[in-house]
């Protein structure tokens, strides 16, 4: 096993430890990666980390899984084993167990009929405050996606014309990241044009791009498992001088946002001071999402930055800040940078122009 | 709504008082989408069909999502509300809640604790068993879907020479994909040359193809959203004896498997039919996984096809008959069709030949 992964390890047995658990079921596939090194998609299959305390550590595999070795004592199924019945055996079935948010439900109420009386709890947090500050490696990593983020959306708008649709363009971004060297996207990527922007989580369709629309364009590569996120909006020709307005507006919200990022600050309150200037600007009801996410091995991670949480912020943990005003049916704009918080500010880690400019 | 979403919310209705339950908790978007035509990517927020015996249904939603009128009650969220305790208000507290399979432990233990003393159970079967019975319409998609999956794996192997990389195939895979309409695949292709054939689910890398390896393609596309999946084993330049015969013997055990596909037919004995054609000649311990698994709108849909079930084969059911054998370090190979099972037998739904052939 691997330095770096005994030391992941041991800081989640002493975050078990700190929750007053002593064990608890890892199952994200990207946090067993994380811990061990052992790299597996499992699709339907049980797959865990059986983590404790005590650093008592199992690997809980299926056969079809090809896997190196760790080191870790391993627990191994077939598909045609009573899984979570060779599961319930290899846990302690008196202890209190910690859970992984995502574990699905199949696994979770089959484990609790086969040791019942002990009280199952989400212990995701254990893991994910770990995970949520990046250490050098991951650091660097996360800069490396956004250095070909920042790359491909210069392609992306460059690439812009009157005609295209958006999924023309969404399709271009992907060619940019495979060309790049990305394993893939960190998301769909969204190509909205006028009206279309006004949902934020829009698909991307055949609309051709026409005089007089904006476009967003919100886009994130995944290299070396890390990902990049970053959104700009453009418009083909010359706006409607109150859509410029907002866009200013939108960015502005952006580099307020992010001026006041540094640790101890609290994540609500860069999404207030985003949300304050937007509202003053008149736009309030109109700003109808959080500012933004953490991110690392996965888009959205735990940790957002909204009303919500009251965390503070820690050196080396990487979020975005994404504010941005929707008009229904007409018009949206959003600007979204990656930021890296360091030990008395923050890196943005994305650096094309957010001024608007038109194509 | 839509008459034929009417007619499944029905059957769904029916399904749980036959499960002797009066409420369930559906979670996963793509049985949303085949219930009501809703289409959302909720990604970690809460979204959801509560369903009720009684017909009184109603969405969960959350205020980010943009959904067309269905005609069901809405109850809507926003991302900084207490998302599960609305949720736990807008069911029935007192009564049995079935849960959907893949709902996460989050949402799960944080409404056991909201609306404690009940009993949660999974109730995907009431979901499941409706959706592995397709439709006319959904027939029609499954065979387009093959279609052009038997069009691709042609092309692709035509495209097959010495020196080209696994990543190379695969990247190769997604263009045809593309070009032929799909929206994307339905799982990551797998392209396997010689010692890499012997893990059944290998990630294709650099590994560039040489003479005297096997090639397994496993890849499937997805088009007007419903799943094809059929994998092929070739040669570049005549094989080993002993692989060849292996490579018959393969195919002998898919054929005899579909041979035997009718309705009234359990799952486990197709599998076990094909399992003791390769015992037979010798190789029944490289035949590492089940023989194959149910599809339609995704990839893996519930009900697979081995010795652990007993089920029987519906008209409409669609599944995958892929047996393989797998020898460490050295080759592999396996043989994979869908098969739609019709009145009185079943429908191969593709066409590439089978038997071995050199490139």
């Amino acid at each position: 096993m691997e330095e770096l992964h005994r030391q992941r390890l041991d800081r989640l047995s002493q975050a078990l430890k700190e929750e007053g658990l002593t064990q608890m079921i890892v199952s994200d596939p990207l946090a067993i990666w994380y811990f061990t090194g052992v790299d597996v998609q499992p699709g339907e299959r049980l797959f865990a980390l059986y983590a404790r305390a005590d650093g008592g550590h199992k690997l809980i595999l299926n056969k079809l899984f090809t896997v190196a070795c760790t080191g870790l004592p391993e627990v191994w199924m077939t598909d045609t084993d009573d899984t979570v019945g060779i599961l319930a055996q290899a846990v302690d079935p008196s202890a209190d167990m910690g859970i992984d948010k995502n574990w699905p439900a199949r696994f979770l109420l089959a484990l609790m009929e086969r040791n019942p009386g002990v009280r199952y709890v989400n212990s995701s947090g254990c893991v994910d405050r770990i995970r949520a500050v990046k250490d050098e490696d991951e650091q660097e990593k996360m800069r490396a996606a956004s250095r070909i983020n920042d790359a491909c959306m210069e392609a992306a708008a460059a690439y812009l014309r009157e005609g295209l649709t958006e999924k023309e363009v969404s399709e271009y971004v992907s060619k940019l990241y495979r060309d790049a060297g990305c394993e893939g996207l960190s998301f769909g990527t969204i190509v909205s044009f006028g009206a279309h922007a006004a949902d934020p989580h829009h698909e991307p369709d055949n609309t051709a791009l026409k005089k007089g629309d904006c476009i967003v364009i919100d886009m994130g590569c995944r290299k070396d498992r890390y990902c990049s996120d970053m959104t700009r909006t453009f418009f083909c020709g010359e706006p409607e001088p109150e859509y410029a307005a907002i866009h200013d507006l939108v960015r502005e919200a952006n580099e307020k946002a992010e001026a006041m990022i540094r640790p101890g600050v609290r994540f609500c309150d860069i999404d207030r001071t985003a949300r304050e200037h937007i509202e003053a600007g008149g736009y309030g009801p109109y700003f109808t999402h959080r500012l933004g996410h953490s991110i690392g091995l996965e888009d959205h991670e735990f940790g957002d930055v909204s009303s919500a949480n009251t965390d503070t912020v820690k050196a080396g943990m990487t979020f975005s800040v994404e504010p941005g005003v929707y008009l229904p049916g007409r018009f949206g704009v959003r600007v979204e940078d990656l930021v890296l918080v360091t030990e008395n500010g923050c890196e943005i880690l994305n650096h094309v122009e957010k001024r608007w400019k038109t194509v």
